[in-house]
């Protein structure tokens, strides 16, 4: 058995007492494409995981019979006709497991899924369930933080490459499209997210889309960004470029902001809330008289989604473990002037923290030549 | 009023109809975010539209309020705070009015989502919806049908690109990369979907992933690809391209499909059901002796999405209307050897039909210099 499959097995394992503890069901149908690829290896869509205390079952179809073979060999297979519907594959799958309850997840599902489920299964009881995935995702193991390194490693190169190829003239869109052009050479199978480069005033939306202005048309940028590895793993980082001499006020605004992001890292330790690392970096905001200009909570956990658990912000009563990677991204946001982001990716240790990227962030290092 | 809202509020008038006639009901919620998009023209996302027999309200948050601005002026918003949320606005926005009874999209609410609706909205009937948006997406406008020419048009700007830059020794995943980052340069906003590029056997399975083979491992490729244009309607194309002299086999398996599609497209017409295309390529496959090598339906609709109604395959029954948009992809597979599959974008036209992609096909031309 491979380090990866043991890693999955293990992953399994934990779900079933997960399934078992929070439902009181002895199996779960996990229908989320990613929680599906968490708990197999395997990278397709229109399949479902079947877990039950003894076993492991993926409905698919025969689209996918070559895939399932590379991704998860060892996995049994139920194959269904294109003619069968996903849920009357479940039930057909379930017929001989003797089960009277099954749990199901709520937030994947559609609620018309559910109501052909729950039709097909007539004779079962079905439980919503929520969040049980999630929450073992939200501690990565060492397969998966090599996997954030390694995206994290393809972002930052793809950042030094626009970087050296910056001009005044290009255009936001051109900026990122060229951004995951080059996270891509580097071996990223695709972004993280659709990259943000918003120049001077279009920087205020925490959300901006790059559009047609040109980059030198403000004397700041902000870049977004991430890579997401072949394995699913994303990074997410956000940096700040002058393209002209550096304004007193963005001194200001930019210093005031980077000291909130450090002194917030320093507090990441297991057994810390989420709430006052949110809090550590809210303080500093707020004492320079800009506690209202940052709008958003301080960070979120990052893996196969670009968003996962945990949210780190004001009301979020998590507690760090080892092994989450959250990102830390306070921010200062001006209508018509822009907006200031500093973000880095930082797994919590067994002693702390360790911060995963490495892109310099020092005031002298975000000039441009 | 620009055309592009006229079209807007036409849509919303039909779906009114559409809604009353359905349902009974005088609201529909939409929570889809396409169906957000072509109802408003709104980008964004974690937005719904509650459309009302008289009035349409969009319930959103704070950080999209300079972009709604932006993208649907007209449209009234309910903002809720960061703390409410989305069911609960429902709910605060229905109070007023005076509804007994709202549908709702239960192939886009999770269960969770409904669950929370149903709740909230105690006093209210809450009744499932589907697909009612969806029918009238399958009909594309005058404004509609250009943006899908504009996206054509990109996706066969970037084609000439890749294939004037093709070397044997470029991997599927550097080719579709490639291709990518050329239709950004041509105005496409994204890849309509992640390229495939298959050599040679991978082209076996219809959902290869790209990966490390080099392209000239074999004597040919498959490469299916679109656009997505800045208004989000896509394209959808595939051809093959040859590296060697074309062997017999492939030239053989290449005219068959060839005109299996040739003939398909042939029979687009106003009032002819999309199992009767999806019949007259199968026909000409089969007869071949290649039927069940062409394991999946002929064709889907596209627009916003890469597929979405029509589906043209063996059992839908759905008639052709004029405004449809249909992609026309028969292919043959034979594992261990490779695939051949030729698609095209076609417009359903009062008269018949319009072929909107236009890269060539026959089969000189699809030899690589």
């Amino acid at each position: 058995m491979s380090a990866d499959s043991q890693r999955i097995e293990k992953r399994r394992t934990r779900l079933r007492r997960l399934v078992r503890r929070e439902t009181g069901c002895r199996a779960l149908l996990v229908s989320s494409e990613v929680n599906v690829r968490y708990l197999t290896g395997f990278t397709g869509d229109s399949s479902w995981l079947l877990l039950t205390d003894d076993g492991a079952l993926l409905v698919t179809d025969s689209r996918y019979t070559t895939q399932v073979e590379q991704e998860c060999p060892d996995l049994p297979v139920f194959l269904r006709e294109s003619s069968q519907s996903m849920t009357s594959a479940v039930e057909e799958a379930t017929r001989s497991l003797n089960l009277k309850e099954l749990a199901a997840e709520a937030d994947s599902l559609t609620y018309s899924s559910w109501l052909a489920l729950t039709t097909a299964l007539e004779s079962l009881t079905v439980k919503a369930s929520s969040g049980l995935v999630e929450s073992l995702r939200s501690i990565k193991d060492a397969g998966e933080i090599a996997e954030t390194r390694l995206a994290v490693e393809q972002s930052e190169k793809g950042f030094a490459v626009l970087r050296a190829m910056l001009t005044g003239d290009m255009t936001e869109l051109n900026a990122a499209h060229e951004l995951e052009h080059a996270m891509r050479r580097f071996g990223a199978a695709d972004a993280a997210f659709p990259p943000i480069v918003a120049a001077g005033p279009n920087a205020a939306l925490p959300h901006a889309r790059p559009g047609n202005t040109r980059i030198d048309s403000s004397d700041f940028l902000l870049v977004d960004w991430g890579a997401a590895a072949d394995s699913g793993y994303r990074s997410d980082l956000t940096r700040i470029l002058a393209t002209a001499k550096i304004s007193p006020k963005l001194e200001k605004i930019y210093r005031v902001v980077l000291n909130a992001q450090q002194e917030a890292i320093t507090r990441i330790a297991p057994g810390v809330q989420c709430r006052a690392v949110d809090a550590a970096a809210r303080e500093i905001i707020s004492a320079a008289g800009y506690g209202k200009n940052f709008g958003h909570g301080l960070g979120h956990g990052v893996g196969l989604q670009i968003h996962e658990a945990p949210r780190v912000g004001g009301s979020s009563e998590t507690e760090l473990k080892p092994g989450m990677i959250v990102t830390v991204e306070p921010g200062i946001y001006l209508p018509g002037w822009g907006g200031v982001r500093i973000e880095d990716d930082v797994l919590v240790t067994r002693g702390g923290y360790e911060v995963l990227t490495s892109v310099p962030k020092d005031l002298d290092s975000i000039r441009l030549p």
